[in-house]
């Protein structure tokens, strides 16, 4: 059929199971073609396609509601809910987005990116239809990744507790992003190849309920009985205990047994866990025997080979550079544990784990335990290196000010994605970190100007020994610059001026760098001397400097991609007026105040006003024979 | 004997029973004597009296690392480690910490405050040993309430699948703060009363390993076999699916048992959880019969009667005014449903319990889950109340940027314990909510100052139907002012001018307005006239008041018992340069970027510099002949 032509997915209701595999292949194609082009996470769909037609065969959306556990998964949901028309325009600016988004349909209910947030959400909705009396399904579709991050544990305890109705959808594919850890998914993989008949469990549960109530002493022992026995036939006791129904395990891909089995989750009451397997890939060969998650999420490929298409002669990627550095250090320096939240291909961490695999950690998806995992290990003189996204970093916030920053322990925090990430979109933009740690005290904030200066600055996280300490950087690649061969430490603190200038000064560090030096080369044309400065601490800053920049009176402009409200022009400001500089003109430029979109970082700085033309006007405005002086 | 005598816990290492049962009478006479007048956390420590001995006798701290969760259960520990003279400071400025401190003593090793870190702390300190090749064993100390945040399920997950040896002690006394919920309370409900007898389970285990390693075919068979019989015989079913050996549940009353079972568990390779029972209040009959949290932290008490001492006449409490406020519209507006994590006590929502029992919901201590399922509730129309300490509020940082406000949901968070909250200390200053809570987009954040506002503002958050909204309100007591009957909605970003005067301008909110009209009285009789403003929308700001204050020209001071970086005077700063006011005295006052300690309320303001007497010294410095222009 014409995918394009889906309205919403009310005609799997008369599909029979064969035309719902002829569907499963046509969607196929259509994901394995169409993504060739615009990539995405293909690895992640190709999963779910017989499940997704599965659910939304046997539920009704939007009046049921299917709640997608970090949502990269949603791709056959938005096919099957009428978008794929749109597909050409995924991930790219203005165009679909590659989350659910409630502003693109009614079928989504519940907006993710971030894992493990809709077993929470689900039960405000279930609690919701509870108290109005109204009747629906509540289904969140959950990865085997996603479950262990802590909140989801958090909300399974308060469910299982309230025994509310609810189908949680287990996706189990053995792999989160890369390949899964941690004792969860060890007992998962014990279910996973469990012979028992699962029928079985519910004639026994009848039975059991037969057994007529014994009064007196002997009540205990029959209750004892009945457990033994559930114990003897029950599989899933990790989820009994916490008070779920459990089912499964189910073939994901096997249409007879998904149907079945969601029916029978459909009429049992309270709360249910449907265990259902799936293959990642599943369908593309080469994303099939993908093992370390490299199809998790891709750019452009060939459909015949499978190979990755990128542009040539691209230089380090960030994580690769800051990665391998630590990794150099960590050869000579047996305090250094590298740790990753279930980051270790996006950290680029492969290599840090051949070399050295008993001091690289993967805690899994769970970055609460993976900031007070390494404070622990820095209260014992190590060195821990967390690889963590900035995005992801907000989850840690309470343990880096309560377990790391008020400790003021030794724990260096690699901040991977720092700034705008682009086709990820909203939920994953780098923007607020700089606000959300720079209030916090003992917290040391830096951010390199490009890669040679970035392994210096790795280099002298892991000889500070004075508190925490952060490294914040980009997305993607560095600017091609040679390296270094030796090591140099960068005192702490200290700002490096890049162009002098007389007329006006920026006060810049990271990506910003680039387009500030192209703003006052232009500027210069016009004859105006701008002066730039590598504000590469945000904290501690360059007081020095700064205060001998704000003595010549020159206006100022704070040029960051990050939040705005307090961001480093808000340092800078503050600081100003701490020192009694109230005539000055220092202006900002940055992020506003607004949750900014998917769409390539070239196109969404364009949108802000953060380019060196913004930088250039922006400048033009605050000198001193434009400036309004309203006082 | 004189439990001031105690230097170190190496005295107990030649105590028999008798004497250890002697020496535990003596302890818990010393705490009821001592709290009576001190105040603290009288029931949590009468509960762990003969566990911290038994602790201490059969592990060598601090070469053994025992790590108290929470905290607020170490003053055992404190008194068997040097520091029962200074009991008489306890929780007062510059005294003794309610919370283990390391630059206490040395048996302190982790410190903590926040729940449910203890378990990632450990993990992090086991690691370190074994890659050290030290040979140390590692304790936490968790409760039953703290074992159900998720970053402590997140670290069971992380330690049972790496195996790492460590001796979990599970505290289990029914109860977190207020009686505990959750499946896994359930769950542990039914160990409670399990009297399978623990040694069969080691015998069993012993037995099993016996059998013959069968290949081929069979192999799976005899796998299972062993299975079915372990569940036959094996309590703590959950905690081995986990990875770790279960052992208990022990009397923790009864020193035979404990010291059996730690002895055996220390023998016992890989990660053991061994299921403590104590019961809170022990040997303390008003605390131990108390059944809903009253004397989990008390003040002063009388030992015979266990009334509390109060002041006299006191003010409504602030947490009793939110809620009742709440309750009050709840009962004629269905849409309303309140949300504790854990604190149903502390936020006074006892009589929205009785009351509403079905609108309430205590999640357990699991403040992400709280959160996401407020923002669940709110995308079905629902209105759900947040309530929530500030410092609490922290570890749901990511939720509330990314499920909350990026989803621009109706939900109304109640920050209570906003400010610095005294006795509790650094780990519990509520003085980072307006930095974290400012710079996220959509959120509006107020701040009321008095009770009488507060209420209007209860209402006017809960008529708010454009996004989150937050109240943030101290801790203590209201100012006894009288309550309106009918309540009013407060224009969303709308000031309030206190005082009007036309030398100097002080913008503050909430705590800081008194001692700001105070300043300004005692300014007037220097002949210096200020305006003073309620500033009580942080975000949005009444631009169009700030506008007009910014066109007179005045100098300005802002004030707030908040930490200063990206705090609300920042908020000015940024808004006054954002409109080219560049020639303008702004001044600021608040926290420091520093960790604040304990002590009373008064004496940290005092030390801080956050007083009438500062903000009249700093008015006087930035009035226009005092300015230093430097510029």
């Amino acid at each position: 059929m014409d995918l394009t032509s889906i309205k919403d997915p009310s005609f799997l209701k008369e599909m029979d199971i064969p035309e719902l595999k002829k569907l499963s292949k046509e969607i196929r194609r259509f994901l394995i073609e169409t993504l060739s082009k615009t990539g995405g996470h293909i690895g992640p769909n190709l999963g779910v396609v017989e499940l997704t037609l599965a659910l939304h065969k046997c539920f009704n959306s939007p009046k049921d509601k299917l709640l997608w556990d970090v949502g990269h998964q949603s791709y056959v949901h938005k096919i099957l809910t009428g978008r794929a028309d749109q597909f050409d325009t995924l991930r790219q600016y203005k165009g679909l987005s590659g989350f659910p988004k409630r502003n693109e349909s009614m079928h989504d209910v519940w907006e993710t990116g971030h894992s493990s947030t809709s077993l929470s959400a689900a039960m405000g909705m279930a609690v919701a239809r509870d108290l109005k009396g109204e009747s629906s399904y509540i289904v969140p579709v959950i990865g085997d990744g996603a479950l262990t991050g802590g909140m989801a544990l958090e909300a399974l305890n308060h469910i299982g507790h309230e025994k509310s109705d609810m189908i949680v959808v287990l996706n189990d594919n053995e792999m989160s992003i890369a390949p899964n850890v941690g004792a969860i998914h060890n007992m998962l993989g014990k279910l996973r190849t469990d012979s028992k008949y699962q029928r079985a469990k519910d004639e026994l549960e009848m039975f059991l309920k037969k057994i007529p109530a014994v009064g007196g002493k002997l009540a205990g022992t029959a209750e004892k009985l009945k457990d033994t026995l559930k114990y003897l036939f029950v599989s899933g006791i990790f989820f009994e205990e916490l008070g779920f129904k459990y089912l499964g395990p189910v073939d994901g891909h096997n249409f007879d047994s998904l149907l079945e089995n969601i029916q029978y989750a459909k009429k049992t009451k309270g709360p249910v866990l449907l265990h259902v397997i799936t293959k990642k890939g599943k369908g593309y060969e080469p994303a099939e025997k993908d093992k370390k998650g490299a199809w998790h999420g891709t750019g452009q490929y060939k459909i015949e080979t499978g190979d990755f298409i990128k542009p040539v002669d691209t230089p380090p990627a960030w994580s690769k550079l800051v990665s391998d550095t630590v990794l150099k250090l960590a050869k000579k320096d047996p305090r250094i544990v590298a740790i990753t939240p279930a980051m270790t291909v996006g950290s680029k961490l492969e290599k840090f784990q051949e070399e050295l695999p008993n001091r690289v950690y993967d805690v899994g998806i769970a970055e609460q335990h993976a900031t007070t995992f390494a404070a622990g290990l820095a209260t014992q003189q190590m060195k821990p290196f967390l690889a963590i996204y900035s995005t992801f970093l907000q989850r840690a916030y309470d343990q880096v000010v309560h377990d790391v920053c008020r400790q003021d322990l030794n724990v260096f925090f690699g901040i991977d994605r720092a700034g705008l990430v682009g086709a990820d979109g909203e939920t994953h933009q780098g923007v607020f970190d700089i606000a959300f740690l720079r209030h916090i005290p003992n917290m040391v904030l830096m951010m390199p100007k490009d890669e040679n200066e970035g392994q210096h600055m790795v280099n002298t996280a892991i000889q500070y020994n004075d508190g925490p300490i952060a490294m914040r950087f980009p997305r993607g690649n560095g600017l091609g610059v040679p390296l270094d061969d030796e090591l140099k430490k960068i005192p702490i603190g200290s700002w490096e001026v890049l162009r002098e200038g007389s007329d006006a000064c920026i006060l810049t560090f990271g990506t910003t760098i680039q387009m500030s030096l192209e703003a006052a080369n232009n500027l210069q044309k016009l004859g105006i001397s701008v002066k730039v400065v590598n504000a590469r601490f945000i904290k501690p800053m360059d007081e020095a400097m700064l205060l001998s920049i704000l003595n010549t009176g020159m206006p100022i402009l704070t040029v960051e991609e990050a939040i705005l409200q307090g961001g480093f022009g808000s340092a800078v400001i503050e600081f100003a007026h701490d020192h009694a500089f109230y005539q000055l003109v220092i202006d900002r430029i940055g992020i506003p105040d607004q949750f900014i979109e998917h769409g390539s970082v070239k196109d969404l700085l364009q949108e802000i006003g953060l380019t060196a033309e913004s930088i250039v006007h922006k400048i033009q405005n605050i000198l001193p024979n434009k400036q309004q002086k309203r006082a």
